[in-house]
């Protein structure tokens, strides 16, 4: 089996030795156990500060090489505590474990697992560690693979050796039906599926990244989300088809990270919107979502979303676009918040968005851009109604209590 | 050429931006630049502590793989800040510059290099980082080459890449007479043989670690000790045959990590001070100076030298010797010093003895063990008497004058 431990799992010795004892635990059950580890705590965010004092912007290629020690420092350290255990472990740096990406330094994406000194440290009865968040390029050299990357390694190297499940250890119990910090009664999930998953973690949930999720689901992956500080049960990621129960909704995400921008009065022909979202794609901007209104007198609005971190680059480049489509104007506004529902019952169960609008409503909750997914429905509300938006809706749906099922068919 | 920098040397930001300099400067006086760069400051006295916090007694190969990211570290930033400077830069790892060694962690000894990929990355214009003290075992594991390892490094790396000289940046000015801090007249030597400089090296010289200096003498390395604080000249060490001139006394030096222990008693038999050795061989004691006393009714006593830091493990070791070959007793003395004078011209000299005794004479100092070889006299002298001694035999020689001769023949 392959268990992950994220930073605050191994944030100091006394950590390191408990996730050791796991591991040990693990083997003695009688598994052949595969431990990928994050770097200590705040580490990497060190080495990162350390590196913009040397240079302001630096060279991918040497950031990579630096920001690859946390996890391997980590590793050795947990090896050297499984071995005073008295079970035999081995630390393996992406490289070693045969993490094979592509060149893109800070970002690289995995194009082979060559597993096999892995699988010779496993037939010699040890505990292997594998330093997450990193690999080897096609060129040889040290790559890292961008944020959420130790999860990914897991997953990956989960499917590579055909381990049964993906054990996600974090600072959380598993998925909830929203953020319990938001909603104290919010309900654990036993069980979530990867479509479901996929749009929790798109929608601003913070436990999977995107990514893992969607290595998961293409690779069959089953993924155990549990806390690294006690034995619960966590929830578990897995396909539609092994779920014994299809609820209406899951459980809602909320994302404060993005700002709405409005272009107002763009002539509605044919290709203006294609021309709007051509330059923003040129100009890697991330949008999420998108909305155009009905046409009114031959003008239309078309309204999206964007990361607020990204809002001071794009700007010039949405003023720009404006004004060579003709538009009337432009608007932002940066105090918005997306709610989002999500659950694979609501595609056969049309009143969901309806009841959803409802909860808002009666709260006095302003509605902005809305958007839907066969199994999501996301509202925007202004940002300093989002927590009260999060606890209607999920009083709405009585998520705290027992799961409502959807119908047969 | 090849530059190596010690840990002050890159001990913050602004240091390694001065390290990127140097090697800059180097590149556009037009030599092909390879540097050889230490762990930042205590960086990997850090990472030893760290692993000490989880494992009392950690796994040697798993240490080697936290203790070589400090290297890897400082490298990647000279690289970053190089590559700021308008020059191309590249880090490796040991392991990428084919630093290929044997498989004792934590005391590597290199027994080849491939320098296929500093070949490549010099070929291409680029500026050539190496974490020092590092490389890459035969069997592909990560090694550490111990105390000293990065001048290893880059002495070994100079002999394979045929480099013309191996600078060596510290925080002294080059190589004196005697220690500064205790002389302060002391007197830089402009050049030393690789023989004094083992000498001095072996008796307490802290400036080079005696197996870098073997290692330059075995394969012909011009060694430039001097300052990254300035631009001085430091100490060229080099073949007698380059000397110009061959001073009588090049230098004195002081050692107190040892002590002294006396085997009283011993009977005098063929054999004896074999089985005391072999024993303590054995052991892995680290013996330094031995001395038998003429035997008198059939006893004698056997006095040596060890590190202090080994008196507690050897102790026990030394008792059942003794006991074993039927001795009297045993003496021990951790108040001592070992003060050496180095000169190749003293083989020529049978008085330079007699007047070192002689200075220690005149000032009251008391001398033990007393050990030999063709170019230096080692004396022991009470711990507390040390730089008294220092100085007295500085001044007996007028080390701080322009440099005696000795004459030809």
């Amino acid at each position: 089996m392959v268990q992950k431990f994220g930073g605050t799992s191994v944030g100091d010795p006394e950590r390191l030795k408990a996730v050791a004892r796991r591991l040990v635990a693990a083997r003695e059950s009688g598994l052949q156990v595969v431990g990928v580890l994050s770097a200590m705590g705040k580490v990497t965010d060190d080495l990162i500060a350390l590196s913009h004092e040397v240079s302001p912007l630096p060279e991918p290629r040497e950031l990579d090489m630096i920001l690859s020690v946390g996890e391997r420092i980590s590793c050795a350290l947990a090896a050297m505590a499984i071995n005073d255990l008295g079970h035999r472990a081995i630390s393996l740096t992406g490289s070693q474990a045969g993490i094979v990406t592509d060149t893109s330094h800070g970002k690289a994406k995995i194009v082979d697992i060559r597993a096999h000194r892995i699988h010779e440290a496993l037939e010699a009865d040890q505990i292997v560690l594998v330093a997450g968040f990193q690999g080897v390029s096609t060129d040889f050299e040290v790559t890292t693979l961008g944020r959420g990357g130790s999860d990914l390694t897991a997953v990956a190297l989960a499917a590579a050796l055909d381990a049964d499940v993906c054990e996600i250890f974090t600072d959380v119990e598993g998925v909830f039906t929203a953020d319990p910090r938001i909603v104290p009664e919010a309900r654990k999930l036993a069980v979530v599926s990867y479509e479901e998953m996929l749009e929790l973690s798109a929608s601003g949930g913070k436990v999977l990244m995107l990514r893992s999720v969607e290595f998961a689901r293409n690779h069959g992956v089953r993924i155990h989300v549990r806390s690294s500080f006690n034995d619960a049960e966590g929830t578990l990621v897995t396909s539609q088809e092994e779920l014994m129960e299809q609820p209406i909704i899951s459980g809602i995400a909320h994302d404060v990270s993005e700002a709405e921008i409005t272009i107002l009065g763009v002539p509605d022909r044919p290709g203006i919107a294609a021309a709007v979202f051509r330059k923003l794609a040129d100009e890697s901007v991330n949008v999420d979502m998108i909305v155009q209104n009905v046409s009114a007198e031959g003008h239309t609005d078309i309204s999206f979303t964007v990361p607020k971190s990204e809002l001071a680059r794009i700007d010039p480049v949405i003023e720009e676009v404006a004004a060579e489509v003709g538009a009337r104007g432009v608007q932002q506004d940066s105090e918005i918040a997306k709610i989002s529902l999500v659950g694979a019952g609501m595609k056969s169960h049309p009143g969901v968005a309806a009841d959803m609008f409802d909860a808002l409503a009666e709260a006095g909750i302003n509605i902005g851009i809305i958007s839907t997914s066969s199994i999501r429905i996301s509202c925007v509300v202004p940002a300093r109604e989002v927590e009260r938006a999060v606890r209607v809706v999920h009083d709405k749906f009585r998520l705290s209590e027992s799961v409502v099922l959807a119908e047969e068919g």
